[in-house]
């Protein structure tokens, strides 16, 4: 309380942030821990953590530092980044955001703070801007179908060749993959490639295809080099080898150049990030894949997919079957699941502002431009590699150091090739001037061209193959020919916006995906010029800024989880996983035990565990949980002791995934190693440790932490993710290096697992600000207002459901979870229909059947108010009025406002022959009469696939039939 | 068409801008040419505009800028400012702009797109939060009522003076300002009291004040030096004497001291800048005014009144009687209109944010910092000129230039006061460091003073009077005290905001309230520090980039108006009204001409105009419109004969109000002058004239260009807006000046009419971009589409509704209006049920009543496409065939869909004996069931004062009373 005498310490804001991120203030705390009995948030955590893990100490962390000053610090990094124009290309190229979807959805927590589409009924607006997306790869790529999205063109070729190989019946093990690929996405292929057993070929496709039998090929469509090769030809050649062929396709060219569908191309990848999306220094952007008809089942990722819903009206919804096909088996090649919803979303739309005569446009300049500087270059006695081109030109036979040195001198950024070479690409960004500024750093000032003449030269747009020039009708659909006008594009945007319910609207209850507030102020720096315009492979000193905000997040990351390092590469949770076991699996064979591939796995666990240890090759073992939802120690320890041999490591969640604090896992971590095994502590509950304990305390080896959970980064609609990964000391060496542009903490040759060296980076600004705004203090409250809000909700829920899961003193951790079944064997209400019925009551709805189907998991997050909790208790105990209604017949069991739900406009202003009323089916409460959000489709038609509902990755029970 | 063959220029995407702001694209644009029978843009105009204001030539203007070049040159301008850190204070001060805030009102089309909310069923979220913003001031100041709100202090006070005339009944013409009120506004109140023939009296009130017998007294709260008077005894020797007090009080100070209101004040009036809203180099931000009980009727601007709607359910309206009581009449006293709505929005929602202890905390560091440097400065010898201090410390005794020197090299701004004193101002954003650093800047570096030591000397808080401390509980209504956290104050903005009815929504046909697309490129720069820090007295060598860009505004605007010279500095157009009258009557005084002040004013005329002659002390004589509604030039011939001796001027609108092109104008304009007489000529129509004619081509002498309609700043929900005016050469030398910063091309001398030297400078940003992303072609273009778009709904709408008012062939101007009158009479139906219906439909309404009672005047601007007026049309033919059943009696004139207009979610949820059914009350069309925009109240009460919808003016039939 401020009193004239406050000093001015006390005074001072520059911890207030800890106050807005959490929800409860003080008073609200101490309402809620008198609810539980208890009177500090000290005693919660003493009566809820087991006190083995419990840390003891805090975090070794600076002070929580003010939103202004937070961002005043990181200004200064930004002016120490220095923002050369890049022509350096290999896949990333300058473009100009539209500012009305800058600031309409990249800058607007109306979308960026919106979750994955799993509950259609609530997401039509990001699934049709999704749609739009898969419609654009659709026509871009000239081929049937078309996922939203993958995570960047490297790993997108990787999932490319792992399609190729289960979609191929040619016995062979090899991937041949094309020299003139970006050198990023052959690194990661190679990563992938090693753990699957597969044999990577680089060859020239013209000549050296037809030494080898391969399941698969891989082009790049214009090439590296700036070539826009014979695609026909050697997809020909391919073909009459039975091997399939993936294509890593530029989005920009193929405004111009024949589809690679067209030319027989069995998969298309690219990268969407020259369509309006900033560079960000490595990300995030989306990729997209695309692919035949035919292998529709097989495509990784997430497939939009129309549908109707059960008013017989279209509706959107997310394919998913399509996914699990691949990932479901113990031999899994996939573990994807994060997409990049956002970015595609805006790419999408990029495609939808310009419109084919835009994108022409575009495309027509820059071809046209490259061709006036290749006839520069030609015309100043320069020589260049490639004979054809789009939108880049490599000269051969210069001084590279002189050439360079003039360039850094004009403040460009060209590509500097190993061989001597220099490429340099132009884009959306370029105009004659770049071209003038060119000339002047290959030729010298005193070349002599004169620039003004050039064009007169250049006979019109021929740097490639007249035959290659597209003449299909592209981007026809509507969609793309009328919002053309900023009024109309805005108004589009905010539509869609509108549809889809946010954390704007009010809480996402999900467990284990972290839904917490993403601050204004965290936002703000990704946008910043000086961190949003850099290239991932610009020379490092021209990225101190970003260099030191890295190393700082490193640091405390490090601190935050007990580890010694942190890597930033994976650009996904999942990702994670997978950079987290290599490192397992390479630390082993450095020590001999290659041979070490059993990974124990609880079956409580999320789906990607076991896929990503199947990507390593790694044979898994499902350990069975007890009736209280925590591992069974004993069968652990059995099939420890049967694997010891060949144990390589278990994967463990911690809190588990029934949202308790287990009070074996230090004994579990300690038994692991005894058996030579390695501790995998998943990270996706990190939001119930943070500052009480560490996954290193506990005595686990690596973690990966999902940013876009616990550390602050918003979901995007489905999308960003980060999945940095924290190690101890030992495995430190063995985490993901990158051919291109080696990270600091990187061992010289490591393979990469993504295709930039620090991932999405722009993003980790969020997580940066996150962990400055909240200091020491903050992170620790955070976690503790997340417990406490959990238990709050666990116990005003008991009387009414269930509580599945519970640890000591009857306490949950960070989530509870509800048991729906004996509700639904009773009353034939699912849990279904109470996830739906909640969007009635204006709440997402919480994690259906993960990890025990027929329940619900609820994960309020710190960032929740009483208020708020308050109100979703509200509306939980009155649908359990409702459902006893049912019970008691006063409403038919297919007749009442819980299966019809969720209730729409349209519903109401229609017909109504309901035994319930119109209010009581959109006004349940007060407060969605003080503020109704609305779905915008009836209950949408399942399949299959969608009913198991698991954070996009299937439930570990299917392995379990192995 | 783009082809391989298309050259570089018609590649460039320098004009793209264009196509983003113009709706209809060419195909479009074809169509609904054909529709008029013409076969070209060029062809409308030659058929519309009368030959005699043809321009005949192109602007003299640059070529269209991308969005992309255009931000890149105002970045170099930005950069060309120095923002140092401000001490100036005198009203402007640092604050932390909360990131919620800026990122989700401010930088949010939602926000600031809405029109003023005459129409209440679709603005609840802003009245709401001008509600919330009335409050925190009749909380602060202590009064029964609050307005919300006015354009800056210094015109607030001015207009207090006033008030305070109007109110008493003291016979005296003497107004008292205190010697200690800020000089920016002493020199408005001198400007304002000139012409009202009041004398201004400046003194010291403690001990001048007994010497005079005056109406009114104006005093500053604390003083422009930092002082806390006893106000008290200064307001009670003003009563005793029958003077009315007005105080003019810094908001933050009044979180700690007693309030004006309780120490007796009549008025209080203020700039809330510093509650969250930029400096802006001067605006925009909203001044306040609040004043007793019985002042009710009397109070200027905008007031925010609880009501009903129809259903019986409260209701925010705007409450405009108190306003218009006190224009209507010949001797108005004040013509405000436009008022600060987005900013007031601003400082409100930063209450709610930081709540009372927040603020409180905020207020109490302020002293508590400025009692530490006050005790440095005493330490180190200096002294003090002010004995007590809330935020501010004047020292005298000093080296001025010595002392300021120090301060440029340590990058801080001080108020260097012409007697050789300097005073220091501190905010919300200083800290101890800033302390030691104006103890260096004022003692010299070696000053010995331990500044760590310093808060132990202080004893407590107390700069001022222990008795001046405030007791009372203030803003303690819920809304200051739940909205805390981020996560709830994002959604309560996000609820407001979509509350309301703004252009991301659907098109606003307002007539003469042209609202047309406020581009993202064109918002974007007002938010970038080097241009949103800026004090408006910084010295103006730091303000480099913003001087060239205004040189570049003025030189833009003055060739778009054909006049000499531009003076940017009224912050309304009403304001604009005033200074281009001012310089009339300045110029007419030079040459001996003082005893014109004949004003003539047609009967169309905005409401404005009168109100703004009669503060000039001009006698308004209304002249007729014929039946075609233009001006009957015999009667206007007529009375300027008859006042030739003393004609001062007069004031038109071109096209006028009547939205024609009047033949007779350049005749009419020759005649004035003819008789002596100036004219004027009001801007509020600009959008038919730029490129196609000018002002100064037509005739006139000056014109206000309100930048809020024709010149791209978007509205904000009932302003900002921008009046500057321009001149021809002889009127130049007239044009305000200001006391404190004069503008640059002011005479020496000359006083300001509103508080800041170049008005809202920050949002002069947004025209410039419109100017310079549109250029030559685009401007005239825009033109010519909005009269194509106008004409285009006036030939659709003509078989269905009587067009009232058409120039040669048949054509309107850039807005059409159709006549109600005869549905009304013959069916019941009124122009009201019309536009309340159309918010069914998904649109705004058009202005009703305006210029002639019973009629809707439609204007869609060049921004609207096609398919947007196409969805208008519809909506219109619509309504016309539901009244054609109330007619037949299908529905009875009491129960149908245009008297229940506008529908709500709650009235579909309900009971329903309608005769009509819901469909048809809330889906009328498809287009409605694909996006409905929900009204949130039924038909609001209105009052008679709310009947005369005229752009928020008085209708001018008023005067003809006289």
């Amino acid at each position: 309380m401020t009193t004239s005498n406050s000093t001015l310490d006390q005074l001072s804001s520059s911890d207030e942030f800890i106050g807005r991120h959490i929800g409860p203030d003080a008073t609200e705390q101490k309402a809620m821990l008198a609810e539980l009995g208890v009177e500090s948030l000290d005693q919660l955590v003493e009566t809820t953590l087991p006190e083995s893990i419990r840390l003891g100490r805090d975090l070794n962390m600076e002070d929580a530092v003010s939103e202004v000053d937070a961002l005043a610090y990181l200004k200064k990094l930004e002016e120490k980044n220095t923002v050369n124009r890049s022509y350096i290309g290999m896949g990333y190229h300058g473009t100009h955001v539209p500012h009305v979807i800058l600031r309409n959805v990249f800058e607007n927590p109306g979308w960026y703070t919106a979750y994955t589409p799993y509950q259609p009924e609530i997401s039509q607006g990001r699934l049709e801007g999704l749609l739009n997306f898969q419609q654009m790869v659709m026509d871009l790529s000239g081929m049937d179908l078309a996922n939203a999205s993958l995570l960047d063109e490297a790993t997108a070729a990787a999932e490319a060749m792992a399609l190729c190989k289960r979609s191929n019946k040619l016995k062979s093990n090899k991937f041949f993959v094309a020299d003139d690929v970006h050198p990023q996405t052959l690194d990661v292929i190679k990563t992938r490639a090693e753990y699957f057993g597969w044999e990577v070929i680089v060859g020239n496709p013209a000549t050296d295809l037809a030494n080898h039998e391969v399941f698969g090929v891989q082009l790049q469509y214009p090439g590296t080099y700036g070539d826009v090769a014979d695609l026909k030809s050697l997809v020909d050649a391919a073909k009459a080898q039975k091997a399939m062929v993936s294509v890593a396709a530029d989005p920009l060219a193929l405004i111009l150049l024949k589809s690679p569908g067209e030319l027989g191309a069995d998969v298309v990848v690219g990268n969407t990030q020259r369509f309006g999306v900033p560079m960000g220094f490595g990300g995030p952007h989306a990729a997209y894949m695309a692919s035949s008809e035919k292998l529709k089942r097989s495509v990784p990722g997430r497939i939009i997919g129309v549908s109707v819903d059960s008013n017989g009206n279209p509706a959107l919804r997310l394919a998913m079957q399509t996914r699990e096909q691949h990932i479901r088996r113990d031999k899994a090649t996939s573990n994807i699941c994060t997409a990049q919803a956002l970015l595609a979303n805006m790419a999408g739309f990029y495609a939808v502002y310009h419109g084919p005569q835009g994108l022409k446009r575009i495309a027509e300049k820059v071809l046209r431009l490259t061709s006036i500087l290749a006839k520069g270059l030609e015309l100043g006695g320069v020589k260049r590699s490639n004979a054809t081109f789009f939108d880049c030109v490599t000269v051969e036979g210069i001084d590279q150091a002189a050439v360079n040195a003039r360039a850094l001198a004009k403040g460009c950024n060209l590509r500097l090739i190993a061989d001597g070479r220099i490429s340099i690409n132009l884009d959306e960004t370029s105009e004659l001037s770049d071209v003038a500024d060119l000339l002047e750093i290959v030729l010298g000032a005193d070349h002599g061209v004169e620039v003004a003449s050039l064009e007169a030269q250049v006979n019109g747009n021929s740097g490639f193959a007249a035959e290659l020039r597209r003449d299909d009708n592209i981007l026809s659909h509507p969609i793309f020919n009328t919002h053309h006008s900023e009024s109309e594009m805005m108004r589009y945007l905010k539509k869609l916006e509108n549809k889809d319910y946010s954390l704007v609207h009010g809480m996402i209850p999900l467990g284990s995906c972290t839904m917490k507030l993403n601050a204004a102020a965290e936002m703000m720096p990704v946008t910043w010029n000086g961190f949003s315009n850099m290239h991932p492979f610009a020379p490092r000193d021209q990225a101190e800024g970003y260099m030191e905000m890295i190393r700082e997040l490193e640091a405390g990351l490090a601190e935050i989880t007990g580890y010694d390092a942190v890597c930033m590469q994976p650009n996904s949770g999942a990702q994670g996983e997978y950079a987290g076991l290599l490192a397992i699996r390479k630390y082993q064979e450095a020590n001999g035990e290659g041979h070490r591939t059993i990974c124990l796995i609880p079956s409580s666990a999320h789906g990607t565990n076991p896929a990503s240890a199947a990507m390593m090759g790694m044979k898994v073992v499902v350990v069975k949980c007890d009736e209280s939802g925590n591992i069974d120690v004993a069968d652990l320890y059995e099939k420890a002791e049967q694997h010891k041999e060949n144990l390589s490591c278990l994967i463990i969640t911690y809190p588990s995934t029934h949202g308790v604090y287990e009070e074996s896992v230090v004994d579990i971590c300690a038994k692991i190693h005894e058996y030579g095994g390695q501790v995998y502590l998943d990270g996706a509950n990190m939001n119930a440790q943070v500052g009480l304990t560490t996954p290193g305390f506990i005595g686990s080896d690596v973690s990966h932490l999902n940013l876009h959970k616990t550390f602050a980064i918003p979901h995007g609609g489905g999308g960003p993710g980060m999945g940095p990964i924290g190690v101890k000391k030992h495995l430190a060496p063995f985490v993901a290096g990158h051919a291109v542009s080696k990270p600091e903490w990187a061992t010289e040759g490591n393979g990469a697992v993504a295709a930039a060296p620090y991932g999405s980076a722009s993003i980790l600004l969020i997580t940066w600000m996150y962990v400055k705004m909240l200091g020491k203090v903050g992170l620790k409250k955070s976690t503790e207002v997340a417990v406490l809000n959990a238990n709050y909700l666990a116990s005003k829920l008991a009387p009414h459901y269930e509580v599945l899961y519970r640890g000591r003193n009857g306490r949950v951790a960070h989530e509870c979870i509800i048991d729906i079944r004996p509700l639904k064997e009773a009353t034939g209400v699912s849990e279904e229909d109470i996830a739906k019925r909640l969007m009635d009551y204006g709440f997402h709805a919480p994690t259906m059947s993960f990890p025990v189907a027929g329940t619900l998991m609820i994960e309020p997050t710190e960032s929740e108010p009483k208020a708020e909790l308050d109100r979703f208790i509200e509306a939980m105990v009155k649908i359990r009025g409702e459902i006893d209604q049912v019970v008691a017949g006063e409403w038919p069991a297919d007749n009442n406002p819980l299966c019809k739900a969720p209730h729409t406009m349209v519903d109401i202003t229609g017909e109504w022959n309901r035994p319930y009323s119109r209010e009581v089916a959109v006004f349940p409460t007060a407060a969605t009469r003080d503020s109704k959000y609305w779905p915008t489709a009836n209950r949408v038609d399942n399949t299959y696939g969608d009913r198991h509902f698991i954070c996009s990755c299937p439930s570990i029970e299917e392995y379990m039939e192995d």
